[in-house]
């Protein structure tokens, strides 16, 4: 194998493959990234742990066709350190030397042969194609609230649903839930049956992190019934759909609430952070006490102390005492794109909902904890 | 005790003391700073590791005099996060008070009772005044060269000398050895008799750190037999003198070098951080080969590879090849403030100094390491 390649679209390539990468795995040959020629102009990277792969083709001189596994972190401080614009790439015995001007390296891999298959040929049959931004965007809306990564837990999926042109996507932990809707342009779903998914949490957080290494305004979705290529300029992230019966959670939200509060959203960051400072850290509970036009936060931790801290709120109802794990909350409060948020409430032990005044489309649940006294 | 103070002041003050806190000792009261009133219109604010002690003045409208302790950590979390410009403290029972207009936090502290004597005072006897940006300055060059920090290791201090306005400043490890001239004012130390100290590395450290912290020109050093007393605006640094008989390091330093290589640093920093990819982590071996107006740096990995790099040079000697642990190379080299550095060479087992081109008055002399091959 011998090529040239421009450095900086290299870099590019290890950034997004790496990915799926396993650093410190059982087997070597996953933290490195298979390199291999595609006919007379291109490279092509490849990255896997089982689980996610990550392919991504980059533009070449190919001098003498080959295939080579090199370990990706490696690769890549060494690509971040050059300061040259063309490298070259040559396979001999067990070594690939990257040369640029007055830089060489001799970086030992490991045979293509150990790297394990990646099959990233899909059935057209089941397609659809979104506008990058508003669907990276609901990623970042819906995924903090998924259940952290477990292969067999279906609360770390997130689901997504595309009909005619209304994106949908959920994610729920079981002690909060987070649903946008996104009216989408561009989908070449057929309007008789909408396009429905649930993939795994982590993949699509990493698919947003690549869609801003890449340069589409478009993302080609295809699925089987166990398998999903997500396209993404020349990038693919080949990934298993995830089998279940999600929740139906737009079942689980109130169409009506008693109670309503609407805060400037920095103001209440910089409360619940001040007021954060004592809590008890095993639970991170903060009370909220809403009353006559005010809402008064407060912590207690048993070995520190207490807090408190009251901020102006837009509130009409009788007051109402609430408790929420105030982390679910900044979480929220961080992501979301408002000056003003609202808080709908119903009773201290009734989920309550925080969502942005300016956006109908975009709701967090959260389920209080109950208060002891 | 009860008192009203500015905020950033209290702020300023914790940031400073905090740095002699203990966090996880055996002791809880270390973690703590002592907070007590000192007349009408100030507080003062002590931070002890037992070796280490610094002390604080901050102004304040006392109401009711006292004294406790209260987790330095905790309260400069708090602190940070008011926008109060003014704090009140009150102390009931074991908790302290503080409000802010909208704020109120109950912090559980320790009797001061608990917390060491810090005894601050020291005879004037033997004082010398110096400006704090030379000082400081000379901190910095020097410390990176000192031995990690040991109560009873020598060479994980810093000597200082002051002769007339000379301040001269040493430290090594016993592989390289960094010293320092500069042309000082106002010092007042007595023509006769340099003022000369042996004070640990991490002091010193500290001390350049909180000079940031403060806005005096001038460090005042009064120093006992086993103990020294640093005053830099109000603040006071208390800690032992290191006792011993350090390094004549003056004597280690070759008078000539029959080899000489000038190289543009920015340049060296790169090549060093591209080859050291490939060097063994074990050791940090990088070879130097100088030869007719050239540098060839290379690293060599027993696991990942070998690395290669060229880049200029002024050198006209007969060709060199010697090796370094170029994690000492590189810090010499981030903290230099020169465009250019020269390179004085001998034989491939010779002490070799780095030095700006720019400043005769501060070396770093580092040992070789014997090639293999």
């Amino acid at each position: 194998m011998k090529f040239v390649a421009n450095k900086d679209d290299l870099l590019n390539g290890i950034r997004i493959v790496e990915r799926a990468t396993v650093v410190k795995g059982l087997q070597p040959v996953l933290a490195n990234v298979l390199i291999e020629t595609v006919g007379e102009n291109q490279i092509k990277l490849t990255a896997t742990d089982f689980d996610l792969s990550i392919t991504t083709i980059i533009n070449a001189t190919i001098e003498t066709e080959g295939k080579y596994t090199l370990p990706a972190k490696k690769l890549g401080e060494i690509l971040a350190r050059l300061n040259d614009e063309l490298i070259k790439f040559e396979l001999k015995d067990s070594t690939i030397t990257i040369t640029g001007k007055k830089s060489k390296f001799d970086i030992i891999g490991i045979s293509a042969n150990e790297f394990p298959q990646v099959e990233e040929n899909i059935s057209e049959a089941d397609c659809m194609e979104i506008e990058t931004q508003p669907f990276t965007k609901a990623i970042r809306q819906v995924v903090s609230a998924a259940a952290g990564y477990e292969t067999n837990n279906l609360l770390s999926g997130i689901v997504c649903q595309v009909n005619k042109n209304i994106l949908e996507m959920a994610a729920t932990d079981g002690n909060r839930l987070a649903r946008v809707r996104e009216v989408v342009k561009n989908t070449s779903t057929d309007s008789e049956n909408p396009f429905e998914m649930l993939i795994s949490s982590k993949v699509l957080a990493e698919l947003s992190k690549i869609s801003t290494l890449t340069e589409s305004d478009i993302i080609k979705i295809c699925k089987e019934q166990k398998k999903i290529v997500i396209t993404i300029d020349k990038t693919k992230i080949i990934t298993r759909l995830m089998q279940g019966q999600f929740p139906k959670y737009n079942q689980l939200i109130p169409q009506t609430f008693p109670k309503e509060a609407v805060l400037d959203k920095n103001s209440l960051i910089s409360a619940l952070e001040r007021v954060a400072v004592m809590v008890n850290e095993k639970n991170s509970i903060v009370k909220f006490e809403f009353a006559d036009n005010t809402l008064k936060l407060s912590g207690y931790s048993p070995d520190a102390g207490n807090s408190e801290d009251e901020l102006d709120a837009k509130y009409t109802n009788e007051p109402l005492a609430i408790a929420f794990n105030y982390k679910f909350i900044l979480e929220f409060l961080k992501i979301v794109e408002a000056d003003e948020i609202k808080i709908q409430l119903n009773s201290p032990l009734s989920a309550t909902v925080f969502a942005p005044c300016s956006d109908e489309d975009y709701i967090y649940l959260v389920m209080p904890v109950q208060l002891r006294n």
